[in-house]
C-alpha cells in the first residue's frame, strides 16, 4: 500500500470560501481513501459545513488548523506577507514548506500565494522563476498554457525553462510522449515578434530534447492540437481571460437569440442544452487548478470563482501531481540542462 | 458641392487581390458620386475584373496605375522597402504622401505598409509613434482597440498619446461625446500590471481632457461598454486574434452539435441562421479597416482575409475619415499637449 498523500488546503480563499471548499474536501476524501487533508481556516466557520452524518472515517483523515485571519482579494500581496502570516493562505504554504504536506491548494490571491511560495519554497535546481501553468480545454483536448501571470516580462531563458518544465510535466503527469511546444507570437514567420521571442525560438530550435514547432498566433490558441503554449505572464493572462470572456459572450448572445426568437424559445430546453455543451467544452473552470511550475513543491491555484466541482478538480490535480511524484522525477531530468550548473 | 475624395487603393494586397478589390472599388464608386479612386496594381489583371457593362461614368472616376510588382505575404518588410518601391503597396503610399490622394487603403503586409508609411509620411506634431486602431464589435456596439501591432513595446507616453488620439478620433469620426478610455491590464486594481502601465495610469488620471476609467481585464474586452481600450501592439494583436479565434471556435462547436443532434439537424436552417447572427455580431471582418492613428495622412489597413464586402468597408472608413477632415481637425486639438512643443 502506498503512503497517503497529504494536501494542505486553504479553506478561506476564493469567492465562496468554506461553503464550497469544505464539501469539495469531503468529497475528495470520500473518493480517495489514501488522501489526508490539512484544512487551514476559521475553525468555527469550517465546522458549519461539516455534516454530522458524514462517514466518521473521513474525519480521521481531516485535520482542521484554526487560523486567526484570512487574505482578502483587495489585500496587497506585500501587505499579506508582512502582516498576515497567520492567515490560512500563508499557513498552508508554511505547512507545505516544512514538509507537513505533499501539496497545497488555494483559491486565494494569486499574488500573495506566489509571493509566499517564492519566499518559503525553493525553485527547482537552475530554474530562475516559476510560471503559472494551466491545462486549458481546446477543440482537440487540452493545452498546457504558461505563464499566466507570475512573470509579466520574460527573457529568452525564462521562455526556454518554461518549455522544458511544461514538456516534462506533460510527459510525467499527462503521459504525453514527446509533447509538442509552440511560442505565442503575433505572426508565424521567424522574423515576427519581440527580440526576446526570437532569441527564445533559437534556444528551442537548438534544444534537441524538445519537440518545438514554432510560433502560434492568438486565433489558433484553442484550435491547434499542440500540447504546450509558452508566453509571458502578461500576454498569457490577457489571452486566457479574453478567451474565457468571448466564450461567455457567445453563450450570452446565444441566450439572447433564444429569447428573441419564438420558435427557438419553444425549443429552448434543447437549445440551452447545446449552449451548455459549448460552455462546458470551452470553460476553463471545468479544468480548474493551475500549478506553479518550477517550484520544488506542489502548489496548485484554484480559480477564485470556482464552485465545489471546480475546487475538487484542483484538489484532484494536486493529488495527481503528488502521486506521480513529479518533483522528484523532474530533478534528474533537469540535470542535463546547462543552467542546472 | 464639396470637393471629391481621392483614395489610393492597393489592388494586389490580401488573400484575394483584384478579384475582390476591383468589385469593391466599383461598388464604392457607385455608392458615392464624390469619390475618385486611384487603383495601383497589375493593369492586365485588374482589367479582367472590370465588366464592360458597368456604367461608363464610374470609369471616369477610376484611374488605374500599372505597377511592376506586388508585395507577397512572405516578403520581409525591410526587403519590400529596399527592393519593391515599384510595388502597388509602396506606390499607393507614395501617391498619398505626394498629395495625389486624400487616403490610402491596402490589404497587404501590415509590416511593409507601416514601414513605408513611416518612411514617407510624418507623424502628427508631437506624436512619437502611430498605432494601429480598429473598431471592434462588442456586445454593446463597438470599441476602438489600439495598438494592434505597430509597437510591440510601449512606454507610458506612448500609451497616453494613443489614448489622446483615439479619444479625439471617436469624437470627430464616431460622434461620441467625451469617449471613455480604459487600459488593458491583468487586473483592475491600481497595483496590478507592468511599471509602464502604472505610469500610464498616472498620466491618464492627471489628464483632465480625457475620460479615463481605469484598467480592464481580458474577460471584459468585448462586454464592457467602454469606447476606447489601450494596450501595447503585442498584447492587442494576441487579444484580438484570440477573440476572433474563440468566436470562430464557438461557431464550429455549434455546427458540430447540429450535426450530431438529429432534432437540431432538422431545424438546422434556423440554427444556422442563429449561429451566423452570433458570427456577424462577433466577427471583426464585418467592421473591417484599421487606421494607422498618429500619422498626418489617412492610411487604412484592410484585413488580409477580407472579401468584397469587407474591403468595401475599409474603403468606406478611409472615405469617412477624409470627409470628416480628421487630420486637419486633430492638429489644433493636439496643440494643448505639452509633447507638442
Amino acid at each position: 500500500m502506498s503512503a497517503p498523500t497529504r494536501i494542505a488546503v486553504d479553506a478561506m480563499g476564493g469567492d465562496y470560501g468554506p461553503q464550497i471548499i469544505v464539501p469539495a474536501v469531503l468529497d475528495s476524501l470520500l473518493k480517495d481513501s489514501q488522501l489526508r487533508i490539512l484544512l487551514f481556516g476559521d475553525k468555527q466557520n469550517i465546522e458549519k459545513f461539516l455534516p454530522e452524518s458524514t462517514v466518521r472515517c473521513l474525519y480521521e483523515r481531516l485535520d482542521i488548523i484554526n487560523c486567526m485571519c484570512a487574505v482578502e482579494s483587495s489585500d496587497n500581496p506585500i501587505d499579506v506577507i508582512r502582516n498576515k502570516q497567520d492567515s490560512s493562505l500563508c499557513q498552508s504554504i508554511m505547512a507545505l514548506s516544512q514538509g507537513d504536506a505533499d501539496a497545497c491548494v488555494s483559491a486565494g490571491s494569486t499574488g500573495a500565494l506566489l509571493m509566499q511560495s517564492m519566499r518559503l519554497i525553493e525553485t527547482l535546481p537552475g530554474v530562475k522563476r516559476p510560471a503559472i501553468c494551466a491545462s486549458v480545454p481546446t477543440y482537440h483536448g487540452n493545452v498546457s498554457l504558461l505563464d499566466l501571470g507570475a512573470n509579466l516580462k520574460c527573457d529568452a531563458n525564462n521562455f526556454h525553462q518554461f518549455g522544458v518544465l511544461a514538456s516534462m510535466k506533460c510527459n510525467l503527469v499527462d503521459g504525453i510522449e514527446n509533447p509538442s511546444i509552440k511560442l505565442l507570437n503575433i505572426g508565424e514567420e521567424a522574423n515576427k515578434g519581440t527580440k526576446e521571442l526570437k532569441a527564445a525560438a533559437e534556444l528551442f530550435n537548438e534544444d534537441k530534447n524538445l519537440n518545438y514547432q514554432g510560433f502560434i498566433e492568438g486565433n489558433n490558441l484553442l484550435t491547434d492540437p499542440v500540447d504546450v503554449i509558452i508566453c509571458d505572464g502578461f500576454t498569457g493572462n490577457v489571452a486566457l481571460k479574453t478567451a474565457e470572456g468571448v466564450a461567455r459572450l457567445a453563450m450570452g448572445i446565444g441566450a439572447d437569440i433564444v429569447r428573441e426568437n419564438l420558435s427557438l424559445r419553444l425549443l429552448s430546453k434543447l437549445f440551452t442544452k447545446s449552449l451548455s455543451e459549448i460552455k462546458s467544452r470551452l470553460s476553463p473552470t471545468q479544468h480548474n487548478g493551475a500549478i506553479f511550475l518550477g517550484l520544488n513543491r506542489i502548489v496548485v491555484k484554484s480559480h477564485g470563482s470556482a464552485r465545489k466541482g471546480g475546487f475538487e478538480n484542483a484538489i484532484g490535480k494536486a493529488n495527481l501531481y503528488a502521486k506521480r511524484n513529479i518533483i522528484n522525477l523532474l530533478q534528474p531530468k533537469l540535470a542535463k540542462y546547462s543552467w542546472m550548473r
